[in-house]
């Protein structure tokens, strides 16, 4: 790793904490040179104001995610136990995720640039309910959705109950096990599938 | 209505304002003084400080909801459907959790005072399960937490869409028979109810 690239990271680190804790208004250029350890004109120089190092850190936890949960269309529950465990590992996700919502884009779409990719995962269930192995009587961005919001049900947005690491193996199992269960039974074809 | 009571209200309206759109750190007594027509004072001296000032509005939204859709076990997806609904009516509410989820309570139960009345939630579900009309495989406490997820779909913490009242009926009309259709095959048991 060049060292251009460890100064960056290392403030992505820091700046993570900060932005998770205390969002975008309340989090401090300040403190996230003195956690990393980089003075505040090398934090412009890499990231531009704290607007854009937001931004960094919103893309860097988006994409990190996208890249260990690939979505499987051909198996939705597998999806949503997956979304499960990699809420748990990153707990800084989705509190990004709600910054971002509550701060920045109260009712609009979250990821600018990632729409050709949201688009094509909703192709790619509506090819699933063409071939019958999804419900054909739901709209598929719908499908999308319910599926989304029913996989955070533990994560760190919940009104009920937040999943933490520090919980017992077998409740993150049965959470697991639940998620893909009800996820199976509301999404499934009950038609034969065709291919 | 008394008198203090209607400053008591006008004091709370302008309050929500002010924490749904800032949150508890970003909001500021001054612009709530204003939005209300009330002095600082007079808000200190109903409320005590901001912070016991959030709590006041947070268990009125609260409080609120359940009142509007009280908890019907017997029929889960038309409770679903009806909090979509609520949601859409009180485009604070979510939003007020959210707030206190990321500056207060990240981890905890959020709503201190209502555990009685949440665990009798999961107890009607337990019973729905005993008679047959709702799957038993699946811990209660778990049904309740996917059922109040998936219900917030397109509420205002979404990660996908955040439904508005401005959307079109149809489109309202698509997502809640979605979420109700969803939820009955999510959640109903394929044993024969025994009541």
């Amino acid at each position: 790793m060049s060292r251009g690239e460890e100064t960056r990271l290392r403030i992505l680190d820091a700046a993570t904490e900060e932005f998770a804790a205390h969002g975008i208004a309340g989090a401090r250029v300040d403190r996230i040179a003195g956690r990393s350890g980089m003075s505040k004109p090398m934090i412009y120089a890499y990231f531009g104001g704290k607007a854009a190092l937001f931004d960094a850190v919103f893309e860097a936890h988006v994409g990190a995610n996208s890249e260990r949960v690939p979505f499987t269309a051909e198996d939705l529950p597998g999806y949503a136990a997956r979304l499960y465990d990699d809420y748990v590992a990153d707990a800084s996700l989705m509190r990004l995720l709600m910054w971002k919502r509550l701060e920045r884009t109260a009712a609009g779409y979250l990821y600018p640039g990632l729409e050709e990719i949201d688009a094509q995962h909703v192709r790619d269930i509506s090819e699933q309910q063409r071939i019958g192995r999804v419900r054909d009587d739901l709209d598929p961005g719908d499908v999308w959705a319910l599926l989304i919001s029913t996989a955070g049900t533990w994560a760190q947005n919940s009104i009920t109950a937040v999943a933490s690491a520090g919980d017992a193996p077998a409740e993150h199992e049965r959470r697991r096990a639940a998620l893909a269960a009800y996820v199976s039974a509301a999404l499934t074809s009950s038609r034969r599938p065709t291919d």
